[in-house]
């Protein structure tokens, strides 16, 4: 019910809100079939709970984003912003009496500076369609998440999302310098800066990257660019006889003070998949693959690249090779990047997202394939090993219940495990829907608190996507 | 007044204050005598405000730290955190009816860990001592603040001070990854993670980094170190014919996109009174010096010092010699780290910290040597200049008002044509008192909504350092 000042409440209409919607947005890009309504219910998330939206809006603007928030604010509709939805825990999933905001159709890059290296664009933009864009004028946006073909540089931002080079390079959060932000009244604000250093005022920047658009909604970014040249990659890749072998290996890379620019894992279950599917000849007697680059230049870059591969070949790694060539660096990495798509060819994919300190990643890899053995599922693993951020895939069979109770219960197990190895329960997908029991226990009770207080602060009437990113204390 | 709840207001008896705050704190760590209120009531800032304290307490721990802050919050007395006082904008001077709350006894770093590159240290422990610390481990903390010697980690997260090898490495809020602190009710909260990655709730860590003690007390931090080994430091250095060649130096080692680990300029006035001081033999007929590092390895690095020379040379410069021996690149930076206390012996320096786009920065300084001509004020220069953070430093005559008077209206020209150039009135010191008006110019009417809203949550009473970091709206 909205209530109106000093007034008496009014039952809340949908008709009447959809005819106050259509004077802020034109026809075209105001979708309320139930196709539509459909589509936009949810992310890729597997399991996460999600209700058709009342609307779906595909805004071109901040001021247009702006209207939607104040009309929906009028009448107590909640607003579900998303970029191309490709998230995986259901931080974009619409809730009732919701209506789902796209910024897709904001895909402008507003204005590259190659002198200053710095980029402002839109929040629609396509992760890959920016690193382009940069790269004609010698620049390198290095946040690349797996989703990087589809995902935005919005969403990037309201998940922090991560990939497989921000082992050296860091995380979307490293790179976001300012940022419009449309707020829950429907004001517009300009949040941080332009320059290489700012100390005015609270870090509001930092506060919205990860909020998964609790606090505000994203519509352009201001991203820190680094310059193209001057790296020179390397691939390492080895194939080792246990999990644990190849986890002790990514610690003997962490203890020897080695910052690789990717170090990635795929176990058997994945190489098998991806091998069936693509034909790659992948070895499938290998327990797990370590697929690793650096990308110091000249020698350094050789010598480093061979301390790795002793190291790999130290824990039990065989058929260790390197490789100088871009083209050969890269198919070593295909596999990686073809692991996802081939395992959801075998059934619904739940997928995990701990993180733990780098030296555990051989005792959290046991302790997932122990969950694996004891609730009877198919546990695949691919990883961010170097970063110690590991994405057991728990792969259900399709309309079988019990099996899903099984999955479910792993997921569980395998995040108290995490926690109990000094872990967080989400390194790059964010806390979303599924992650919310895990974040109430990784944060505590007075955390908690404060996340209310600020989501108060800035969200008073919990209009902004409630519910998501940090759980009721 | 402390209201007592449902009660009559109750006048404030400092003596039932102290009298509360000795059962909290052995008398040793007590201070109330005036000479201790004396020292403690101000940071290093010239011609910020401050009164002298209620009292000053050494804490020893973050327990302590608690029960003093409640004990001060039931006597509605504000705290004022600081570690050793070295702030350059006011942001540790004590206020009304205040304590100030000194970190510098909590001194102890609690652990190092080597295979992961993170250490857990008290706030207190002094920016070198770390530094020395985790060297032994073979591990680098890289933020460098001038003031290294004697500030405190604790200090340098609440400021998010910079340094010289933040051009290429960073600020300190880049490597907190976690956090203990105390809250203005005196409860306890612990913040952030000890893995490299992670996206669990808001990002309180980085809203707690530069908030100058105004929305929680850090009492413990977690912070992410880097590899000793694999750099190889070169120097470059050149002299200019005027500021601004020096700055078109600058931004042309931008544009070529080169990452410099230290890019620093001093200015005629400082390297006459460095020379003066320390017989250095410094050049005195240059108007500007550039002092830059490169750390890349092996013949990269060699290739890139070349490259840096050369836009030296063709941006103007002369005598532009590169030095690979590090005793001899220590020499070269001796200049630079002597310049502020050579100032300071001439009289009252005002420290600017503006930060421009850095292709701005041979404008920015030709605009703040306009503002020296028209306001007739002596104006040295020190400056990140790979960062475009600029420390015009305003050099006034000891008690003389209008000397004092035009030193301030030269520091509010700077922060306009700052502005006016897309920069931020505050790189790397923190806005304090000092620069409070240029926060408000800069941040505008809504952010700063956000900023009271922020503040509200977190600390309703504003007994944390009221006042500071953020100017009303």
């Amino acid at each position: 019910m909205t209530t109106i000042a000093g007034g008496l409440p009014q039952l809340f209409t949908e008709d009447v809100f959809l005819r106050d919607l259509r004077h802020a947005v034109p026809a075209g890009r105001l979708l309320t079939d139930a196709d539509a309504l459909g589509r936009y219910a949810h992310d890729d998330a597997a399991w996460a709970p999600f209700v058709p939206p009342l609307a779906v809006v595909l805004a071109t603007s901040t001021e247009e984003v702006a209207a939607v928030v104040r009309v929906a604010g009028e009448h107590d509709v909640r607003i579900v912003a998303r970029g191309a939805g490709t998230g995986l825990s259901g931080g974009a999933n619409a809730v009732d009496r919701s209506i789902v905001l796209s910024l897709e159709a904001m895909r402008t890059v507003l204005r590259i500076d190659a002198d200053e290296r710095v980029v402002d664009c839109e929040a629609g933009v396509v992760n890959d369609d920016l690193r382009a864009a940069v790269a004609v004028e010698g620049l390198w946006y290095p946040p690349d998440p797996a989703s990087s073909q589809w995902s935005t540089i919005g969403g990037n931002a309201a998940t922090n999302a991560g990939g497989i080079c921000c082992v050296k390079y860091g995380v979307t959060g490293d790179y976001v310098l300012g940022m419009t932000v449309v707020l829950a009244d429907g004001s517009i604000a300009r949040l941080g800066r332009r320059t290489a250093k700012g100390t005015v005022g609270y870090d509001l920047t930092a506060l919205m990257v990860g909020s998964e658009g609790t606090l505000g909604i994203i519509t352009e970014l201001t991203l820190k660019l680094l310059p193209l040249a001057g790296r020179e990659e390397r691939g390492v890749i080895g194939v080792f006889p246990s999990l644990r072998a190849a986890g002790e290996a990514v610690a003997a890379v962490s203890r020897a003070g080695i910052l690789p620019a990717a170090l990635e894992l795929i176990d058997r279950t994945c190489l098998r998949a991806v091998d069936e599917w693509q034909g790659l000849g992948l070895p499938h007697d290998a327990e797990a693959m370590l697929l690793a680059k650096v990308d110091q230049v000249g020698e350094a870059g050789a010598a480093l690249a061979e301390r790795m591969a002793t190291l790999f070949r130290e824990a039990g790694g065989t058929d260790v090779r390197t490789a100088e060539d871009p083209d050969a660096v890269d198919v070593l990495f295909r596999a990686r990047r073809l692991a996802y798509p081939a395992l959801e060819r075998l059934g619904p994919v739940l997928t995990e997202d701990v993180c733990v300190p780098r030296t555990q990643v051989p005792e959290m890899l046991t302790r997932i394939q122990a969950a694996a053995a004891e609730h009877d599922v198919v546990i695949a693993n691919i990883a961010h090993a170097g970063d110690g951020n590991l994405h057991p895939l728990i792969i259900a069979t399709p309309d079988d219940p019990a099996a899903e109770a099984r999955a479910q219960e792993a997921f569980a197990r395998i995040i108290d495990d995490c926690l109990a190895l000094g872990g967080t329960v989400a390194g790059e997908h964010g806390v979303g829907l599924l992650k919310l029991h895990g974040a109430h226990d990784e944060l505590g009770p007075r955390v908690l608190e404060m996340h209310e207080s600020i989501k108060s602060a800035l969200d008073p009437r919990r209009l902004l996507n409630p519910g998501k990113a940090f759980p009721k204390h």
